[in-house]
């Protein structure tokens, strides 16, 4: 067994492509400032291993890193010490599988690949039997992300597993990649909920 | 007891004045668009009542409105139906106070107030707590939730509660209010977790 807990050996991967737009086309999103900043502090957060931004376009990685920089120098840790912490954890990639590749290299383990989707499409997977079964090898976990309209079906089929849609209450599931994000760590890593088996109100 | 359910009188306030800067000096923040949007697809999502902006400058409020009005015009509706159907749960308030009046006139009862903070301030109350308290009654709930660095001590005071902060496996608690927001409406209405007094890895 792997001496890392299961949070530290795992990973987000935000991806820009191959993503949908709202006409179902594949498309490359454009990198966001706040995914950067919102999506570090949620891994920091949950003590994960490292957040890979995904884009094709060399000028989008470019422009990531330099984002990234910015909070190495003195001049960002001087402006928000906390910000240059989870900014640390932000790597990029040209492709879901340079990621998969380069965890595959620094963890000596190929990653249990698990998509995220608001669209439903069983077998799904909860987060406990995602826990499950990570926990049971000594592999890490990549969760991917996608931007826009979301991961394109092939990586819906590609990925090892696929979790579980977010719903609430309602029909309504157009979170922001950004909350869905912190909201699966939370599930995931944070406090275990102690109203299991309650009836909701 | 009232009809609705827990969900449906429930509201967020982000509140951007009285809040702390790094310095903890007491500021306005500013609004920004990716809260009004971010927060408000979260409300709408796990099915809540209504979303405040609080800001005490009337050209930040105006601001809020005119952005909201733009998703209510048939161009909005064309653009994007789900983005509109999230921000007409967007309201804006001058103050705390005046939020708490709202609710009280439109639900027939004072909310619940119950303030978050990412600074730990005993006694606080776990997610199922702040469910079994409302449920009991039929008063709306009322979460808040500051910009900036958190809400003034003031009101972690005035609230009826406090909300136990968001923590992961690390010490790491510096998360954006608008993922903050997610999580806790998760943790609140999302799905039962399945792992309840299950060992975390």
């Amino acid at each position: 067994m792997s001496s890392l807990g299961l949070h530290e050996r795992t990973f987000v991967a935000l991806v820009h492509h191959p993503v949908y737009d709202k006409n179902h086309k594949v498309v490359a999103t454009s990198v966001t400032n706040l995914d950067i900043h919102d999506i570090a502090r949620a891994c920091r957060t949950y003590g994960l291993g490292g957040y890979y931004l995904v884009h094709p376009v060399g000028a989008q990685r470019e422009l990531t890193r330099r984002i990234v920089a910015h909070w190495k120098t003195s001049e960002g840790m001087a402006q928000n010490e906390d910000r240059s912490a989870a900014l640390s954890l932000v790597h990029v990639a040209a492709s879901i599988e340079e990621v998969i590749r380069e965890i595959q290299d620094s963890q000596h383990a190929p990653p249990l690949v698990v998509a995220t989707s608001a669209r439903s499409r069983p077998p799904v997977l909860q987060s406990h039997e995602i826990l499950n079964a990570v926990g049971a090898t000594d592999r890490p976990l990549l969760l991917l992300f996608g931007t826009g309209w979301g991961l394109v079906d092939e990586w819906l089929d590609k990925a090892d597993s696929l979790m579980s849609p977010i719903v609430g209450p309602t029909d309504y599931n157009h979170l922001a990649v950004r909350t869905a994000v912190g909201i699966i760590l939370d599930r995931l890593f944070g406090e275990p909920r102690h109203n299991c088996g309650e009836q909701r109100l």
